[in-house]
């Protein structure tokens, strides 16, 4: 059955602008190493960073019909996240829906297919996580549905979930664990701050973080 | 039987600088979604743009002989386009290949190998697509042959055909069916402005194309 | 047994340096075309170049506690190299070590895994070559070594090698044959220059190398 | 938080064996082809053919405990299903696991990482599918959780929902969604029987299911 | 345009055969190692040996539609051979296409795609070599052609051209160079036979083929 | 420089012979998990089984010429073990070396490339290891070395150590470390025969390993 669930709920903007501040990284420690999307999801350019609510699309290979369905779903502060039903590169994102979802207000997308246009995208500045950069046209004649719980990289995602994407990645943040997420995102970087100042000063981690002792115990050996 | 095919046919010099500036996902769909190499085929810097007629090269496995050979047959506004006999990632293009491919006029190359001196290619601008960046060296031993059909990236190249290459990787376009590819080309750059402008202004695609009508025929739930 | 060895020799600073202007490419050439990585070692931003003395680090997947070890034997000049035990894409190497390692005067880090906190390691100017970008923690829990003999990336590296890095990827030179390979290199340098002037004036490599006999003896024709 | 959860639902045995009889290509189609894991799961023998309930254990790269732990939670006609957290290859399962599974009346086990002892894993019958076949061994430090959701291959896996195993994958059918899952196929196989038949005694399939007027109306030409 | 081209010229049905007996690797050699199809191309099932007539299909990702089309078109004697507009591995061929391949006298597939319900199609012996192994359900909504030239896993493929297919994989013979490919295949077969028996009594390659005089001219040094 | 060392220093026959018989994941665990080859390197066929000598060669790409120098090497009961100097997937190893490999007494090969003639091998049981089946066929044009260390599939192979290979894959024995390594591997099969014992009947390796209070203090909770 082929839907498109047109009410989401999404987090708080501030949990979500909160998040993206954090980065990748420190949100997927911060909430216990989950959520991570595989590794050859990279941004289309070097330096982008977005958070926002996930509109989902689930599509056919080689058929992009549901994301102009999506973009439709798209409101202020949102990025669509695609999977395709089977393993699928060609460009189903290009410069024509990424002009649609910045007058919607979307913030990026991610999508587990291929990418084109990137010079145009990169040009207004529209970041996009694919897992290829291929020209490929896609056809508009199959189903697919907007806004349904999919697997993207790896990763389970539910509409209004959160997305955090930068250079290292793409993190998804279930809604409902967002603010927790967000807290000890927040706890872990004032952590780190004071951990850098230390070790750029000079101090190793293994007195830092108390290590010695423990690596003995284990038994290495200096010789 | 290794060959030199001296005299190639090209096409015209106008055709290749309007499909160039049309781009490969442009020219891609305009010739009916073909020509189009693998995903795998990168730029070594970003923003390289360019369209050219193909000189092709084969050669064997870590021997780039054929290259040099193939530099002779350059003429301004080529580019060479190299294919291995097997799959083969070493660094077949270097930076004094670029060096003299640039003293011929040739506008870049487009290799199913490895490249190497990728800094000093890049500093002369010298666009290169490859399959790998791999420095490993190449001897000069086994004949290949110059300016016949291959197949690179998945594409058949016949000499003389024009290549297009940008951000979004590498389309090969029939001599013969240039002139046709382009004037279509232009007509869907000219197309794509006015949606452009109309998605930019917030119409949706949906509208756009007239596609709800047809979505709600094949059965898309709205809930 | 695990160990970490504290004492090993390192090449001249003088004959380091020197390897490092030449580049990967004419170092792996002057050395007989050995010690290159493979093609999958990618920079974290291009324009990165380095020369440094390993410190090798060995460690099982998902677990970067050895970097933490080996940050205490990285002395001014040195670079981390470290291999999993298994094929591993974790995000070993993050903003912490790299701010450790510069305090240590680390040139950088060549891991055979991830590399996380791609934006801040920029931002300082480390360099990091890598088999993946991956936020992925990894866990301090079980032992491994540092400075003893590793393959990574299928090269044997022997603590106190010499690695060059840079686009084109990396290569290890044997600390005992540096300055060998430095000599030639450095000869290889001038008889390139020497070629890339003539070849920009025009001259073909076809009468430089003085090929065409050895190509008409093979065969080739020229149709 | 790392738990097991001791009490699953299963689907009815019934159903479940109705499923397997059925296979994955079949039961695939019936439930609107969703539930296939990745082609790069691959039985470690061929003609191995199961269905079974999921146990499923999520354990971190290069660290088999959990699979001591789900092991205790296997029951008569369950399979374990393994997912790591990140990408690992390693040897997770061997025939002393298989011995235990195949004690507590397991019928095979699922597994995205490595499998090693496929010659004794195979001689006793114990069908795997896997990822790779790879002898790293791995260790027991770390913990994950067993009975919880989790993607494997591609795939969302709840405890209890239902393996489909045969030569063409793997592939997982809802708990709850069985029943209905299994009516379908079978009512998908007296059609196709009745369809093979007809193929079989030389009938096309373009007559078999009316293709020739789309076609026609599609565009195709003979010529 | 999409077209079914329904009269083609095939190779001599003794030619045919006689390249069969051949086996891919001698035909590759004698017609001067052209014609290999890539390496994933892969038999579903061991000792699986094959020449045909090929009968081509070009179809879009996910979509066999043309399948369909094309088994009209097959003869007695002939494969037919599958390339995808776009890389997919949805499984194209089944069981049900493979009873009408048998049906009209066809020797069995080459798709560049998935294959499914291998299990059957190994019990019908009838042998097809594919990229993957994988149960995803295919569409039939956009066309391709039958019979066009296509380039089929790095190969071009014209209809009529001689497939050989065997454990080595698959090879492509032009239709009008087969009568001499086997001619020279055969010279192959009688000359490796002689060698085999001289071989198999203990002599050695490098006197077989005189080859210690240019290794030494080569500067080989046996210590 | 290219050499042929022809006299290696072997380990004790009755040594291999035992190594051979604990089988890969055995010694490859008892000599600390170490030795073992990537694991693309797999079997050309099933239930194949060796342990022999190494008589290494390294060859450039798509050049088999090393390998008929080294099979002049091979002493009753060697493995040839090979590494190409950068990728590569060709067809190095055939039947007529496999003939003539056999008639020296040697027990198999180790090739980080292709094999071709897969079927003829198997039909007179010369088991290889290789990283592609391809028929791609090979010159004879560049030196190589043999006897030397080489890297293959990501572990350092010196000639003599033990070669251990079956379904498992192929682990490296150092052979100054084959005797102890025979004699861990020895009691590691003792220990998993009593456990295996156990586990058949019905005892949880949680209990025979005494995991509980372990994983209860790391904190797993049963739900």
């Amino acid at each position: 059955m082929n839907i498109v669930v047109q009410n989401i709920e999404r987090a708080d903007e501030a949990v979500i602008q909160g998040l993206g501040e954090c980065g990748v990284a420190t949100v997927h420690e911060a909430q216990g190493r989950k959520g991570l999307m595989a590794s050859y999801m990279r941004p289309i350019y070097p330096g982008a960073r977005i958070a926002a609510s996930a509109v989902t699309a689930l599509a056919p290979p080689g058929d992009n019909w549901m994301l102009h369905v999506a973009i439709e779903q798209v409101k202020q502060g949102d990025a669509i996240v695609l999977a395709p039903t089977s393993p699928n590169e060609d460009g189903y994102f290009g410069d024509l829906l990424a002009t649609s979802l910045k007058a919607r207000g979307g913030r990026g997308a991610v999508v587990e297919t291929g990418v084109r246009d990137v010079r145009e995208i990169t040009a207004m500045q529209c970041p996009v996580w694919s897992k290829a950069i291929f020209a490929q046209g896609t056809i508009k004649e199959t189903l697919g549905s907007v806004n349904v719980p999919i697997v993207c990289a790896g990763v389970q995602v539910e509409p209004g979930d959160v997305i955090v994407a930068d250079d290292d990645g793409v993190c998804v943040v279930r809604r409902e664990e967002a603010p927790e997420a967000l807290e000890k995102a927040r706890m872990r970087m004032v952590a780190e701050e004071e951990k850098r100042k230390r070790l750029a000063a000079g101090d190793l981690s293994l007195d830092l973080y108390g290590m010695r002792k423990r690596l003995a115990e284990r038994g290495l050996k200096y010789v």
